[in-house]
């Protein structure tokens, strides 16, 4: 799969709440009342990880979580990270 | 609850497999074989935290998970992330 574009990766953003570009990777900060509520996000994320086959990186600290998406094996951004960040949004 | 010493922090790492000091906090990378693995691992780890009132920072990359202990409120470290890491040794 081809990487995006700055341009592309732009203006796919503007579609994507929250979400930023933080070098070659699109990152978003989710915020929950308590560790518990975190981690509920991140089985949910986990499920639909596994179910893309394609993994963000998780970062729990306490009741927030720092997702960040990358297609490593392409170098950069890709529609894949772009997909991934749509259904993500379904669960927050 | 008292931070630690250097030379208590190191006396207690010599029991402590795999666990480093990184500034004011220790931490450790733990390898599975896949994702699934890595999420179950982070599952026990919640546990326990919400257990022992105490959360250590959760940082997932596909198959590896590195975790960090420190004891904020305190500045630094105590004997709450000692027993922490002590505990997680029986997950690992």
């Amino acid at each position: 799969m081809s990487t995006l574009s700055a341009v592309e990766v732009t203006e796919r953003l503007k579609s994507l709440p929250g979400w930023r570009l933080e070098g070659k990777e699109i990152v978003r900060t989710f915020e929950f009342p308590d560790f518990a509520a975190a981690m509920q996000f991140v089985n949910a994320v986990a499920e639909q990880a596994e179910s893309a086959g394609h993994h963000p990186d998780i970062d729990v600290r306490y009741n927030k979580v720092k997702l960040a998406l990358s297609s490593h094996d392409a170098g950069g951004l890709t529609e894949r990270d772009m997909r991934m960040a749509e259904k993500l949004k379904e669960l927050a």
